[in-house]
């Protein structure tokens, strides 16, 4: 944290700063975000949003680690309260759906992953690219997890099957927004339970 | 087309002005798009540019019209020499990956479906459902004709393949821009065979 005291009055100012930038990312993006445009969005001065975030960039950093803090809150912790395997994992899907739906009109975390692409290097890429990197790790453990219980094969490539359910997380939420969501969770869940069957013991292995 | 002569001047200027609204578009998306910074970026007057597209919007869906265009002739096309089947499938997926390599750096068709999703009503967000749902219906059609040929299950949901088939290929987009392009492509490739064998005639049957 960069200025203000921690006082109680300081973490709401701060929470209300990056709730307002929040709705001016998921309209615009991060690349959309001033100090100045954030701080007449929250009511506040430039300077008083300058006191909490000393720059442009340590704005948009706060906030992806606010919005990416709430992701992993409310994806993966009720996923911790069921038993390891597959239940744990289908948990944590149906709960990225949820996500998918709440977020339906602009995932900030997603829309970052496109604007911070191979073409801009610098510390948000760089954050962008732990944030996504630490998601599939946490993902492609949750899979290996269910290899260890014994209801995925042995030798299924966790690596392979993350890649393959994040993209059906993509699928849908580009689905929901062009025809609808519960249409496209529907096909979301379907291709999921397709995959995860083709990866069960006693599925028949494919390989290229 | 709206105004100018049809002179090959004409369509040269035309070409050059999509051309650089094509760059620019890349960057910010189709709303970023102006007159002002498109004759800019052509080298133009704003009337120049309005002598060829008589408006903002006119402009932007001649450019989704020219990119779409061309996305169907660098996918489609070379797909049409292949036999009807699984031939046909293949290398329609092939072709769309290295459309992906090619738009590694933002596909303006993709960011338009962010851009113009439930949040925004009008004629772009209509242009962009029309080629949105021509393109999964031409995937649709192309597994049909594999199930035609035997290669896939008489029973194959042919909307729930081209789902999920689509949603590979925005997983290979987003890890292209994330991890890099080579190993993006192979997962989606492995991903696409496990997935069209668990389609293919004797495949056990999944449902939810």
């Amino acid at each position: 944290m960069v200025g203000g005291t921690i006082t109680e009055k300081g973490i709401a100012t701060r929470e209300l700063i990056l709730a307002r930038a929040y709705q001016l990312a998921q309209q615009g993006g991060l690349e959309s975000l001033s100090i100045g445009t954030v701080a007449i969005s929250a009511g506040m001065s430039k300077s008083g949003v300058f006191a909490h975030f000393g720059s442009r960039e340590q704005l948009q950093l706060a906030l992806l680690d606010a919005v990416g803090g709430r992701f992993v809150e409310f994806v993966k912790a009720p996923a911790l309260h069921e038993p390891r395997g597959l239940p744990r994992l289908r948990k944590l899907a149906e709960r990225w759906c949820e996500w998918s739906r709440a977020h339906r009109n602009g995932c900030v975390l997603l829309s970052a992953a496109v604007e911070y692409d191979g073409r801009r290097n610098g510390p948000i890429r760089e954050h962008v690219l732990r944030q996504q990197g630490g998601w599939r790790d946490e993902l492609r453990r949750t899979i290996g997890l269910a290899v260890d219980a014994g209801h995925l094969r042995k030798d299924t490539d966790t690596t392979q099957l993350a890649f393959e359910i994040y993209s059906l997380m993509l699928g849908l939420h580009h689905d929901a927004g062009l025809f609808g969501y519960d249409e496209a969770r529907d096909r979301a869940e379907l291709a999921l339970e397709r995959l995860l069957a083709s990866y069960r013991p006693g599925a028949r292995e494919v390989r290229q």
